[in-house]
């Protein structure tokens, strides 16, 4: 049996099935509950200092994050543990949140809801709907292709942006390289943003990026804020140039006066894109197979480190 | 050459090339600008008592609407005249907005984007994606097709419900008749209604309809105002335990001091499911389509009604 430890009551009990596992529940805020613990998977969105009290566990062979993003935890994985990350959990709630931003931005929704605090029916005809549009997908990986097959159906013809050039799929023909982008932002009335942020990709989305698309086009952020460059964003929908709508900003949380909150043309929701009730269940699909792996010996299917030996 | 006329200058243009068609502009304001027209294509939203001018024009043998209503071209149709509907030109737009009111109301979108207003950063961890969601689609024609078309790649389950039960399609195993909504109800967590208004489906969703949903069930209605008795919704959903996204109210507008403005819970757009971008191409390819059999002396595809003799 091996000792696994699960940040929450009800997710140990959910896996207590797992065949060669002992859950045991740990949320990391106290001393591990038994040290020999072999398996960790850390609270959801927790403070990353918690991590430190990985050193303290002397059979600890592998962390399962429940988050796509790892690099937090890199600096607290003792030597030759394993580091999985939450990959896939987080797809679905977030192309949701991307498709529906982009109809509700498109089709005024957020205009209808102020106008509603004060009784006012709006003459909103003749807005873009999201059906004819060119959407543009920058960031083709697990969640690129889940908005892209929610697009499908919506009469949006797609083009994909990956950071390498690559054969298409089902959907699209072919994958264009990230060096195709600003030859490709004219022709796109749509732009999904959904590829990590790495020093490569912070402000790809600057001034030119912004000048490049049609007027009228709208933004739509689900990947980090730093992947664009808000003040030269802010001046961009200011202008009445283009629109954005934004799961996430730079800086974040938003201060309260920051002049993005107000700019027109900008619709913000706070960082929701993975936190819907969508989660937990893939959270639970992904940890039940991990668990597994990890009781028959095989290699969890999610790694993305191994600490320095 | 039969004489066609246009409501609009650029679609008269757009549809001058249909074989054995002559397009002439007339938006039924003033007197028709020749008396030879032998079908007419009335503006889209127009004041009906304009249809009086149809009198005037002793050829005419077709009136072609661009609204799926036709309940108020009746009156004005002349003797031997067939009537034809535009069945299918707002379907894009309004499954897309049906779509989109969902997963606003699901994720927050509205308390969003009146937080921005005043720079508010909210917590909304943890609302109901429309993911793992049970949907109920009352009105399987042509647009709750097209809704569900869009909800499949969004892991929606569906079940359909028709005014008769019949067999299924690709997406349902079969479609329910509607006098199993009862029991159906309280299984489902969004119900969306997309069904004709007639005497049989005014006030359908009442106060018993509404008490057999389950706790914090989402109602969409982008058909009538009048399928829902909205002083029994509003009571529904200001005790918390529904929630509404409605483009349709009753009554339309809807007052500025009503209460279902600021009940909670309840996101209004001001009927918009139709007005957008997606209408005008997609009418101008029924029109075409229309225009060509009209020429060659084939029955209108979407006849609805015929003049009384």
């Amino acid at each position: 049996m091996s000792v696994v430890s699960l940040p929450e009551e009800h997710w140990a009990a959910a896996l207590a099935d797992v065949e060669g596992v002992q859950p045991v529940v740990w949320d990391m805020t106290g001393a591990p509950p038994r040290d020999d613990i072999e398996l960790v998977v850390p609270p959801y969105m927790s403070n990353p200092n918690r991590l430190a009290r990985l050193a303290g566990l002397p059979k600890l062979r592998a962390v399962q994050l429940v988050t796509a993003g790892f690099e937090h935890a890199l600096q607290y994985l003792p030597d030759g543990v394993v580091l999985a990350n939450g990959r896939g959990i987080h797809d679905t709630s977030t192309a949701e949140l991307a498709v529906g931003l982009a109809i509700a931005a498109q089709r005024g929704i957020p205009q209808a809801a102020r106008a509603q605090e004060h009784g006012e029916w709006l003459r909103l005809a003749g807005l873009p709907s999201l059906a004819d549009r060119k959407a543009l997908i920058v960031g083709y990986g697990s969640i690129g292709l889940e908005i892209a097959k929610r697009l499908v159906p919506m009469e949006v013809s797609i083009t994909a942006v990956a950071s390498r050039a690559r054969a298409g799929d089902d959907i699209v023909d072919t994958v264009h390289g990230i060096d195709e982008l600003p030859a490709l932002l004219p022709a796109h009335d749509v732009v999904f943003l959904i590829l990590p942020l790495t020093d490569a990709t912070r402000h790809l989305v600057d001034a030119d990026f912004l000048a490049r698309m049609p007027p009228n086009a709208l933004l739509v952020n689900v990947a980090r804020g730093g992947v664009v460059d808000t003040d030269a964003l802010v001046e961009a929908c200011a202008s009445g140039r283009v629109r954005a709508a934004l799961d996430v900003t730079d800086p974040e949380p938003l201060p309260g006066d920051h002049p993005l909150w107000r700019t027109d043309g900008v619709l913000i929701t706070p960082h929701i894109g993975g936190a819907s009730t969508a989660f937990e269940p893939r959270a639970l699909r992904l940890l039940r197979r991990e668990l597994a792996r990890f009781a028959a010996d095989e290699p969890l299917q999610n790694v993305v480190a191994t600490g320095p030996q």
